[in-house]
């Protein structure tokens, strides 16, 4: 059972929670990846992965700024979300479906993280650590823009799908 | 192992999903709201729970505009956000900060049915489903105007908390 006496144990207690979102998130794009049989699905997989270990840096040092150890602690939303994925790329579906599918998927990681960064900048803004929402605020435009991309690209398959 | 030959597979299978994901969150809005130390909390949730039963008959329709059974299948995703909020339910935490936490993981669960709703109005769009497209994005709008709502809250009771 963990203490929250106050707004900064709610902060680090969030901030473990999405680490390790992050983290399972690294490992699931990987694997999207190699299942998307749109080269540009695969493409954007692999540049959101890379971006996601950067976003993973600078939890790190939201961490230390706090004087806190970066240590991650189960995410359970994120892994339920990650879970139907999984069962998602064992399923009979058409390639195309599948891409689709996979799109939704990662929406839903996307939008997980868009809260919790949501409420993490609103949390350190209100406690005065200033350093942490400008780091975070660059993570959170990054992760709507994914969101914006996907829903793009979602489109866009369609429209080549429906063109066949 | 679900079969996912085509769009409409999909569509259904994303429905199932969320309806069983909105079923999850009447019960757990119940138990936020006994949770709530500040009335307003408690009435918004209490009135977000009215409004998420009016959009689990509107997921019925669409079942019924599609001519498939409304069954629902274990949302993983909404499961795990709904667990994390249980754990919260049961630490130690001064009622403000429980507060604050409680908006948090309900504003989680509302980015999974903003993303799950986003997926399949672009879906049934595809598939010309123009009166799934109408009756879901005034889900979609709600839950949008919900989040916002949350976050304009959780601003208020921390203004609130600290002029105490």
């Amino acid at each position: 059972m963990a203490t929250m006496k106050n707004l900064e144990d709610a902060l680090v207690d969030e901030l473990r929670d999405i680490l390790h979102a992050e983290k399972q998130l690294t490992k699931a794009l990987a694997k999207m990846a190699r299942k998307a049989s749109s080269e540009e699905l695969r493409a954007a997989f692999e540049e959101h992965r890379e971006v996601t270990l950067e976003q993973t840096e600078r939890l790190e040092k939201a961490f230390e700024i706090l004087g806190k150890s970066p240590r991650a602690k189960r995410c359970e939303g994120m892994f339920g979300i990650l879970e139907e994925g999984k069962e998602h790329l064992e399923e009979d579906a058409d390639p195309s479906v599948l891409d689709a599918v996979m799109i939704a998927d990662a929406q839903k990681a996307e939008h997980y993280e868009i809260a919790s960064y949501g409420t993490v900048i609103a949390w350190a803004e209100q406690l005065g650590q200033s350093e942490i929402v400008r780091l975070l605020k660059q993570t959170l435009k990054e992760e709507k823009e994914t969101d914006v991309k996907l829903t793009e690209l979602a489109e866009s398959l369609a429209n080549q799908e429906a063109a066949v």
